[in-house]
């Protein structure tokens, strides 16, 4: 047995109203969910991002029709890649320089393809990365 | 600019081949790249699923190509959820249970769809869920 893909991915962000502005001004994605101090959710691609404050997601219980959300919430950096088509990446830049977001590190891969890291406002190491480093094609 | 998916998702598991037997036996994931006792990397559906130890991925610089790969590495129980079809819960259901994995929580969205959670070995919320549960469709 395999599953599909990876529907959820999450990042910790104990400020949510930082890391929103950052997952959605920066990076672009459309929150749909928002439920401070708790939560923001975004839409990504075929999954979504899950933004969690560990503070409130280590400690506090939820209960959903009748069943408990198990208890979770990571601390320290964490990291997260989002797919960006090669022909993009210099635009990536310039949108990056725009909104006053400084790269951390830039590579060109031995194997391929090119990664471009930055942090989010909780410290998140966030590449923006072409699929070409992992043997994958641009969809 | 937005992006068009999430191409690494990441969990970090100290103890690398107990993390490796998880997620390649019970999650059901082809590793393709080994290098303990920092990390295994394994692939999933378009994207990739990196785990890493954090006491190497915060501590030890790694260079490529004239660049420095950023430090990261996060503690404490996070989280991640799988792709699984509607109709492969029950069997998901039997696969654990043949591991011996423990299900700690299993819930029916009033949105519609399913999730099953476990644990892996280093702690973190493995979930189980059906696309629906997001208002995804089944690809």
């Amino acid at each position: 047995m395999h599953p599909q893909g990876i529907l959820e991915t999450i990042v910790y962000c104990p400020d949510l109203a930082a890391g929103e502005a950052f997952y959605r001004d920066v990076v672009g994605l459309a929150p749909f969910q928002r439920m401070p101090p708790r939560h923001v959710f975004f839409r990504c691609g075929e999954g979504v991002l899950l933004m969690f404050n560990p503070d409130v997601t280590s400690t506090e219980q939820v209960h959903v029709a009748g069943s408990t959300l198990p208890l979770h919430g990571a601390r320290g950096p964490g990291h997260v890649a989002f797919r960006v088509p090669s022909a993009e990446l210099d635009d990536w830049r310039s949108h990056l320089e725009t909104h006053g977001v400084a790269v951390e590190s830039a590579i060109r891969w031995p194997q391929g393809g090119e990664s471009i890291y930055v942090r989010d406002p909780a410290g998140n190491s966030v590449e923006f990365a072409t699929a070409s480093i992992w043997g994958l094609s641009e969809p």
